[in-house]
């Protein structure tokens, strides 16, 4: 059973790298021009928008970091009957690392969420035009985008609930942070 | 010991609370009149940005859930020397309900400094003014709302931490998703 969780965290690494990936795709390369007036044409990029370009290196950068997780070489917990010190704290570490992934990615995407929502409605308060109904296909694929980040956010919700799982099992259900003697 | 936790758990939740409500009244209350031209005047509120009335009804929510949390009675996984099943169920359903409030009030909190970094840098590529070099009362006021939007998020993951690791202790380390015998 052990090899069981072992496996399923690699399934779910690897679907979470393959969304993340497809997430930075979808924006980074979405480009659509439309011509205003005349010969004078403009060229919609995720360059124009900050939240977009940060979205884009920081779903990168979670992609690379899961690459890495899974590089790491999987060690047990007990070697020989006796319980290892090193793996809790490689534990430890990777729950950290995990947890704030998942917070930074869900930020990331949270504010490109926040970003396409005034760029479809605009705000009169504010006098911002609308801008999605003149670079229509360019917002429909950052929507693609944004529901990617979201499905991805949730496969590493569930990888970093896992990492919580394998520290959190180990200590004791009657002491406070104590160890468990197995 | 089990006492020691669970007074740490109140305390962060109750600052939890009192950042929470402290954040959503900085935001709520932050008003700023300017005269634009001779007698036209415009007053700024949070209601002109979409996603500071989100974070305003999110963190409200978020309080009043932790205020309900912290009535849940505290009950012993054993009673008697027997485990009790109900525990656990509890704790699951805890488990769950703390994590969907931290993302989602971190969610919520992102995509407001998302509106405010666009209200203080404005977009070229977009044609979005500056807002906030008119109301930089309002702006700063906000600012400091958000910060303490991530205090609170900070504060409910280390509880959602805490819920986490109430849960998967009862786990064996050794068999997967299996109750220890204490």
């Amino acid at each position: 059973m052990k090899l069981g969780m072992a496996t399923g965290e690699v399934y779910l690494r690897v679907s979470a790298i393959l969304v993340l990936v497809l997430t930075a795709c979808l924006v980074a390369f979405d480009t659509q021009t439309k011509v205003i007036v005349l010969t004078y044409e403009k060229k919609a990029t995720y360059k124009d928008v900050n939240a977009l370009k940060i979205l884009v290196y920081i779903t990168s950068a979670a992609a690379g970091f899961n690459m890495l997780q899974l590089c790491k070489h999987p060690v047990s917990a007990y070697s020989g009957g006796k319980f290892k010190g090193s793996y809790i704290y490689m534990a430890w570490i990777s729950l950290f690392l995990d947890q704030m992934a998942v917070y930074i990615t869900f930020a990331a995407n949270s504010a490109a969420v926040e970003a396409s929502m005034l760029a479809i409605t605009g705000s009169e308060a504010l006098q911002w035009l609308k801008v999605c109904n003149r670079f229509t296909r360019f917002c429909f694929q950052i929507g693609g985008a944004v529901i990617c980040g979201y499905v991805a956010s949730i496969l590493m919700a569930v990888i970093s609930a896992i990492s919580a799982y394998k520290v959190f099992r180990l200590y004791s259900p009657k002491w406070f942070l104590r160890l468990k003697s197995r």
